[in-house]
């Protein structure tokens, strides 16, 4: 545990149902101005109509808007770009994102882009950004990353075959809205995905060489509410109960990670991103149970805590036992919620660990926080295991 | 519990033994030019020296600063306007509050009395603040009122023998800063009040009307926090464990509070300060028992889901008697911290009943949120039970 932690996240976050339409009630104290704002989405979430009860709302309060949908899904770093290039001649005092991880991270990239002289290149890593951007609102409408509270967005970079962070408290938003009805239609392999990635936050974060008070607190609550809602809210995706209870889960998980990071899960996560186009979610969801198994005799009494919140019977088993039936749970979900479990699904051979190892080593960022540390042979036989003959 | 709820805090919170003394590297995201610093604090604070390494970092930082001692404990309105009269012909780019709850509400009104053109009258009640404050850093030296992460502040008004709470979100600072050091020496009656006022926070948060998904996660880890070192930090004060958790737990209490509002202990405790000048924390530490009993019935529910996190055995118990096992732990607490339950030692008398409830019954936003219907005659049994003959 960190003897000296932190704790920091968005301005206002409000919660609950149908809170989409109380946007226009906060707009004065983010900014008493407005007059002109980016709506950041894509085509998907403006067809289900989302993104029409903002810009009705921005009508009433006589704020110009513009609508970018253009955002590429785990966007490159020429996606991004390109977009700011589009929009950079207007003037926006805010900046809506709406959508999964993939358009907030966005919006927030674009923020801090009008404002600075910067290149996303020279934002990379921890606290390069110079100065406060635009100001965002962040409205997700997966529950998965929650990048909705992080300070941190991800970029990726087909030439290198990366996954990049930038991480600065100039990405945290003004405003969150946590509104579950915007998630009751997400095709049941995207709720799969990414709310794997959601209790990967919480359980990485707890795990982490990092974890403090305030993350713990935010990891275990997480766990919980995730632990009692993602299979309804994959067998039952109108359920708004357990769709309500993975935002709030999702939220939290970023909560956690922003105050202990991520840890090796994440660090083997980002290469099959870069190189393979592995959903982030979804490569986590593959990564989560191995990886455990392998951190499993590092981390045993932290495994131990998580039982309770995952609602597992402890009853009469030795501490080793415990921690296997979590990770037990673990796979049961990754069954029951149909993610499979081999990477040459989407076309990753033997002959590319040895690459893929390389790539992973080199986000010491996070494998810094794992309890346990990994060999590059130790990556080989995770990436291997996953390599189905 | 509420459908939509909303969660704000302080903007980055620092926390951990001898934190302090890392002020100086976040002066620069709080704002980049600070000419001229305003420490708030009080003599017997300052005595002990955590001033010193305030004022040394501002120093080493080349920043002119002024020390005001001037705010008295439970503040009244004359004595915050005074101080404001004394400092207000100097500009601050900074305000930083150092002490107890006394301190940090006189601390933030001072904030926002420099930049609007109100007097205190106009600021009472919720959203009245006009426009936002100078720059603010809390640091608590009580776990007891968690207003280093509120948006309230309290004000004693001795002409109309009440405490009236000022509630706007530009009261909430830049910077918080938890070092548990700080506490280590607070006077055991102080450590006993101001703890059993966090608790307070956290169970009337968890059984309030306006309870939700974020209070309860706050309120909950406030209680399992205080439970499990309240009497440690009383008998054995030099233990930094306990002092640490004593301090997250009066945060996180803040936090319950600022979610879901606290109910009818404080209602009744205000006229107990303001008539009476009794100490906040005294004021809930003798009402909290007597309120819990009146209130069971119609929150025995809740008061089971707090019996886990208090590490009250359960088994074999009917709720009824677990929600009772709750409050009797709260009685033993009270014992244990020598906190007399006799509002005679106070000079309050039979006759003073009637007065009391009548002024209690004005305190509507928090008698509100109790899960019991309160009469004016419930009130003065409540007030009648605490008088010792
Ligand atoms: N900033 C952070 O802290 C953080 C943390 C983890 C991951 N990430 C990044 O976030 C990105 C992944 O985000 P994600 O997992 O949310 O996926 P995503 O944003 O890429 O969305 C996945 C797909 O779902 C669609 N979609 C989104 N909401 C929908 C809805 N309500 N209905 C129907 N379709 C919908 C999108 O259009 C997209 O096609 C990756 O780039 C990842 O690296 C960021
Ligand atoms: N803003 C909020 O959300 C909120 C919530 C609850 C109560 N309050 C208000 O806060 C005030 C009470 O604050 P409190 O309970 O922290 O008491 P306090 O600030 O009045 O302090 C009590 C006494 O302890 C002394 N003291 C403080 N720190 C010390 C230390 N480290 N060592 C030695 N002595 C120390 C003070 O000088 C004072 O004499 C009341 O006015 C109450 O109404 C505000
Ligand atoms: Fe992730
Ligand atoms: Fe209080």
């Amino acid at each position: 545990m960190l003897s000296v932690y932190q704790f920091q996240t968005a301005d206002r976050i409000i919660a609950g149902a149908n809170t989409l339409s109380q946007l226009k009630e906060h707009l004065h104290a983010i900014h008493p101005h407005i007059q002109r704002a980016l709506i950041v989405t894509q085509p998907t979430v403006r067809r289900r109509g989302f993104s029409g009860v903002i810009e009705q709302q921005l009508t009433e309060k006589g704020i110009a808007f513009d609508v970018c949908t253009a955002i590429l899904p785990e966007p490159t770093v020429q996606n991004i770009e390109e977009t700011f290039a589009a929009y950079s001649g207007n003037r926006y005092e805010i900046i809506i994102g709406l959508g999964g991880g993939s358009v907030l991270d966005a919006a927030k990239i674009l923020s801090v882009l009008m404002t600075n002289e910067q290149k996303i290149a020279d934002m990379l890593g921890t606290n390069a950004v110079a100065k406060p951007g635009v100001a965002t609102v962040l409205i997700p409408t997966t529950s998965g990353t929650g990048s909705e509270v992080t300070p941190n967005a991800i970029v990726t970079f087909p030439d290198q075959e990366l996954k990049i962070g930038i991480v600065s408290p100039y990405l945290l938003p003004k405003l969150v809205i946590l509104d579950p009805v915007l998630t009751l239609g997400l095709p049941k392999p995207i709720t799969a995905a990414t709310g794997m990635d959601a209790f990967t936050h919480a359980l990485e974060s707890f795990i982490s060489n990092k974890a403090n008070y305030f993350s713990d607190m935010f990891a275990l609550e997480s766990i919980r509410l995730i632990s009692a809602s993602i299979v309804e809210a994959y067998e039952n995706g109108s359920s708004i109960e357990a769709r309500e209870k993975m935002l709030l889960g999702s939220t939290y998980g970023g909560m956690a990670l922003t105050a202990a990071g991520t840890a090796a899960v994440h660090a083997l996560a980002y290469p099959l991103g870069g190189k393979y186009g592995i959903p982030h979610g979804v490569a986590n969801s593959m990564l989560l149970p191995s990886v455990m198994e392998f951190n499993m005799d590092h981390c045993v009494d932290r495994l131990n805590l998580v039982a309770g919140p995952m609602a597992i019977e402890t009853a009469g088993l030795t501490p080793e036992e415990v921690a296997q039936r979590v990770i037990a749970k673990i796979r049961e979900w990754t069954e029951k919620l149909n993610i499979p479990q081999d990477l040459t699904a989407y076309g990753v051979q033997e002959e590319n660990v040895e690459a893929l190892a390389q790539s992973a080593s080199q986000v010491t960022r996070l494998l810094n926080n794992n309890p346990k540390v990994l060999s590059l042979d130790d990556m080989k036989m995770i990436y291997r295991n996953l390599i189905v003959k």
